[in-house]
């Protein structure tokens, strides 16, 4: 092997780390968001004081991601595609970090609930937007290893779901407060869970727009498509 | 000049570029923050849309340091202390991004508001934690572009001043919630901005930690002083 061989082997090796490095963070970060809210269906508070300890691998991993992209950049000089492949996974790790810790914050809640439990039906809805945000997790990702620039796209297009169920939820928990003030504190909690599974979406759709441009060099052009996520719709239905 | 001569001016100056990137990225996000709130006292609707607006001009910052820190890393291959005030630079602008983003999520409740606003009374728990807030950002901002190793960590401990006073606003929102129904839907509101606020401090703490790591070379090593930030104690407070 040359030395320009051996030197481009060696940064197509650096690349791939890299890209096994995000997929890894990306795995971790879905077992966190599932196992919170898990935690939170079940009321299990040793399970979501698990997640709070685990949240460190993340951003761990995060940092790991980091050094190595910068180290690879100054080793190898890298240009064009490359560079947006190394770009993309810095831009990457900071998108599942925000995740990690939402789904911590999450099952921070779970632990201080404890005693005070939401009714079943009532995180079903929260249920439902993480089955939701799970799928387009999932379809990133592999859009990620994959490179493929359709699951990116369908991803991107999917976020207003997510938003639309954050908004039905808010009414429905809305209702339960104005009936009863005791409903109030376990309410506040819920609207927060649900509110972070929202930005978890926003995040996944980040994810999404990156992995455009590693693959097209580009940003998505078109003005992202978002649900109105104020809360407002549903508040407003609320006051009438 | 000879040619290392000429090549550690350059570096230099593109160093000195990125630094100044992110004291202008630092100066907007002040900005966005200060007039965020000040739109929600004032109910003022108009500054609050400029403010979502701006928002782009953050972001656009935040990609042109990342560009720019990229660039220089495979140009100049840089080592050590360079090195970090490279990677400082990228994290500062997320942290910063991040605020920004906080600050714009402010201002769209106040366009949504819009009829339904709070008593100005409520408003002040707000108002003292943006004053908090700034005082860190000021500081730590400070901290960066001065290389000051005791701002940034008389930052990184001031944070717990804002999370109390966060906690105390949650307790207060709480009380008027339960009094009144009709009370409830501007208080979400208000617990949404507080919350922001409270995040806007875990970011100006990131940067804290970041500037330590630019002029120390290592994280710091403790624990970060954190109060509850569940909003727990209040809304336990309000069940007693």
């Amino acid at each position: 092997m040359t030395d320009q061989q051996h030197t481009a082997k060696a940064f197509d090796s650096d690349l791939q780390d890299l890209s096994r490095m995000v997929a890894e963070m990306g795995g971790l970060a879905e077992k966190q968001v599932a196992e919170a809210v898990a935690a939170l269906a079940r009321r299990d508070t040793a399970l979501a004081q698990r997640i709070t300890e685990a949240d460190t691998s993340i951003d761990k991993l995060q940092h790991e991601i980091e050094e190595k992209a910068v180290l690879t950049i100054a080793r190898r000089q890298p240009m064009a595609v490359d560079l947006r492949e190394i770009v993309g996974a810095l831009r990457l790790a900071n998108d599942l970090e925000r995740i990690g810790d939402l789904a911590k914050n999450i099952a921070k809640r779970v632990i201080a609930l404890n005693a005070e439990f939401p009714p079943p039906k009532l995180i079903r809805g929260v249920e439902h937007m993480t089955d939701l945000l799970l799928e387009q997790l999932k379809t990133v990702l592999d859009a990620y290893v994959r490179r493929d620039i359709s699951k990116a796209l369908s991803v991107w297009r999917g976020d207003e779901e997510i938003d639309a169920v954050c908004t039905s939820v808010f009414r429905e928990l809305l209702t339960y407060m104005m009936e009863d003030p005791r409903n109030i504190t376990f309410c506040i909690h819920l609207m927060f869970c649900a509110k972070n599974i929202e930005r978890m979406g926003d995040h996944a759709t980040n994810i999404a727009e990156t992995v455009h441009y590693i693959i097209e060099g580009r940003p998505i052009a078109d003005k992202r498509p978002k649900g109105d996520t104020t809360t407002i719709p549903a508040l407003r239905a609320a006051g009438e």
